[in-house]
């Protein structure tokens, strides 16, 4: 089953890396963390890797919801969008899908606030 | 279907985040990011939310070996552990099972790694 909302594109890494976070702000999520993965698995294993982020996207408003309806989905907060540089140069920029990843949850009330929070993820990725 | 692990335990909201990053360290996890919610709830909606943090661990061979089986796998990463003040307080701390939370992939590699990986996330949460 596809679990991510994906896109490949022409900017280089440090170009979608705005791009991504500009999009997430204009559809209401905040960028909550930051990893970057190339640098931690240098840093913790000595292996090189290809630029790779993992930003930690939430709406405020979806997340407050969510954390009503279900006290432990924190687990599966915030919604991750990936930034990975291809080997072209160009970029591949992928969104979780939070209806695929909450589906273990069976809430109706969180699969609504999941469909809502993918459809967002949709635009964001769409406008990229 | 059960997404997490988790406990209740008497230690208080600031004792039980030290102990949880202490556990998470010996089974090899490092915290790549930490979450405050009761801070972003109230920074971003003015609303009075329970202590609530989300730490994302990750430990780096096996997420290594999971990139490099999944690529687009950084969108269920890292693994979310939270900890929560309750109402007598007391605090419950819950991990992500990511046997549960990567099922969508359908991966048997990934299947493999997902489950040393909640073995793991297990014993921490057996020591506190």
């Amino acid at each position: 089953m596809k679990y991510y909302i994906n896109k490949r594109i022409t900017a280089n890494f440090e170009q979608s890396l705005e791009l991504v976070i500009e999009a997430l702000k204009t559809e209401g999520f905040g960028v909550l963390s930051e990893i970057d993965i190339q640098q931690k698995l240098k840093e913790k294993l000595d292996v090189d890797f290809r630029k790779y982020k993992i930003l930690g996207a939430c709406n405020p408003p979806n997340a407050y919801k969510a954390l009503q309806h279900e006290d432990k989905i924190g687990v599966l907060l915030p919604c991750n969008v990936i930034i990975q540089e291809l080997d072209d140069g160009k970029t591949e920029v992928a969104a979780v899908d939070p209806v695929v990843s909450m589906m273990a949850v069976e809430s109706p009330e969180l699969e609504s606030i999941a469909k809502e929070i993918r459809t967002k993820l949709q635009k964001v990725i769409d406008t990229l």
